[in-house]
């Protein structure tokens, strides 16, 4: 069945059932003209992002439930990013009338899923029909000490988490592959080996970086938030963020290319694409992962890879080289 | 200019100048990965909008800045329908790489009127390029007492703000004239007499209906909020609209026709299009009315139309013949 057959109410009431919640902060949900939240002591925090088809994501390689799952992630990253946490969600779908039921289901369950993972409740929304598939979520956090992106010093350490660049080398692969990969039906998916990339790479190189593209998780900031001085989630590539850090607060920055953390499987990735895995791993976008400056220290799942300077952005090589950049990563409406 | 040559950081850019503010309950804008907003003791009110170009409004005849202030009104709507103070705004924009840099200032120009009309603040936003326009509004209100859709009891009252069909009818009379009438120009646009409909039905007449589905002013609720048991605004239409509160309520209602308010434009403008006045002030969309219930009393803008029963929805006509009707109004996705 098509979403033209079943109506824009009956698609309002399916979301109305399957959303409904009771919780304390959560006076009323879904179904009013509004939502209402009970009144809370924290600093409230708000981020909206958008997803449009053949723009953010391609349905010949993204499911909906991923779509669904990753929606949540990228808005729960912005809150992540801020020290907050998560609560509340807002969804505007748009699709076109022969988008089928059973896809706008499976997408469901994708954000169903992110919101149980990171505790978020389904509280508002709106319904439209449009040609392209449009995905617009607005989040709302708390957190007692935000951690702006401002708040960086000569002199501070930078720290990423994870291994930046596995989204972007996840992506490259994808779009060779052009094929769903429904890493959601299992923990381990036993998918037929493929005749091209996966038959070299073997799906262990494969499967997490097409995962960090696909279903991406925001990193949580519990370990951080209380140490960092300046904070931000890594959606347009590594540089590009950095550079947002040090524009908002005034500085410069140092980074070692050295200690740039490279995934094992995405450097075995680049060799096959014959990519610097330097390269992603600077630049790649839709990494979630989280940029911090912390005056000192050591943090569980983070690597210091430079230091805060007065002014300007310095790349430093293996052999010690320095040189200048600036920032690089993908803008929307860039001739 | 073109979007595609300006890019979405400088767009952001633009954006970030534009809305920048500070006030009390603000502590961070535009410009983090989050807004931070000072905790406050009312209960929050969460509300999100969609326009989709072709399915919400048609370029052909609505100008970006009208676009721009509607979308501010239709969302303030919704948080005025519970009886609350809208404040903060996030609004996500997509639109094609060949959308004209003028049209795009022209559209936040409409936005920051609606905003200052209502004393809100833009606080968040996101950016993308997309086939078709694209905007996405989530708002953020308070109120102490939220007036929800599901408190009305049989013998309350029902009662109608303004006159309802108004926008429906202006949208009859666009989609005849085919073209843009910029009555955010001046106060009394002195546009050339037109051939067709104008020439017949004069601005006095034209101009009331076509401004209230094109810059629809969303109607404050401080008058009726404290009397009213259930409220909702007029997006649907009065009578889908109605049965919303009958359904959440758990009763029915009877409205009488001859109670219904025509404003004597429409009632000229129904006959010049050959339509029941009745049809478009019971069944069309996007009057941003405010539709309540209450016990008895008088409200000053406001009519009383009929009043809450039992079950089931009645039409009583002049003779005093009453027939069942159900609810009646656009759906997206209706085959």
């Amino acid at each position: 069945m098509r979403l033209a057959a079943a109506g824009e109410l009956t698609l309002l009431d399916q979301l109305k059932r399957g959303f409904r919640e009771k919780s304390r902060d959560l006076v009323l949900g879904i179904g009013d003209d509004c939502a209402v939240i009970r009144p809370a002591d924290e600093n409230m925090l708000l981020t909206t992002d958008m997803m449009v088809e053949g723009v953010h994501f391609d349905l010949r390689w993204t499911t909906p439930y991923q779509l669904g799952f990753k929606l949540v992630s990228v808005n729960v990253s912005d809150i992540y990013a801020m020290g907050g946490r998560p609560r509340f969600m807002l969804l505007d779908f748009a699709a076109d009338k022969t988008f089928e039921m059973k896809d706008f289901k499976r997408l469901f369950d994708g954000v169903r899923a992110g919101l149980k993972k990171y505790g978020v409740s389904l509280v508002g929304g709106d319904i439209s029909s449009a040609g392209k598939l449009v995905l617009s979520a607005t989040l709302v956090g708390y957190a007692s000490r935000p951690v702006t992106r401002s708040g960086a010093r000569p002199g501070d350490l930078i720290y990423v988490t994870g291994s930046p660049g596995d989204s972007a080398c996840g992506l490259m692969l994808l779009k060779k592959m052009k094929k769903r990969i429904e890493i959601e039906r299992r923990a381990n998916p036993d998918i037929k080996p493929d005749a091209g990339l996966v038959a070299t790479l073997g799906w262990k190189t494969v499967l997490p970086l097409v995962k960090r593209h696909l279903m991406p998780s925001a990193v949580r900031p519990d370990r951080y938030a209380e140490a960092a001085t300046a904070m931000i989630d890594i959606s347009d590539g590594l540089l590009m963020d950095l550079s947002r850090i040090c524009k908002a607060s005034g500085t410069g920055a140092r980074i070692y290319a050295e200690n740039i953390p490279v995934s094992p499987e995405m450097r075995r990735a680049a060799a096959y694409l014959k990519t610097d895995p330097l390269e992603p791993a600077l630049s790649g976008g839709e990494d979630y992962e989280l940029l911090f400056t912390a005056p000192e220290g050591k943090f569980l799942g983070a690597t210091c890879i430079g230091e805060i300077t007065a002014r300007g952005m310095q790349l430093v090589d293996a052999a010690g080289k320095r040189k200048n950049i600036g920032p690089r990563g993908y803008q929307h409406f860039s001739a």
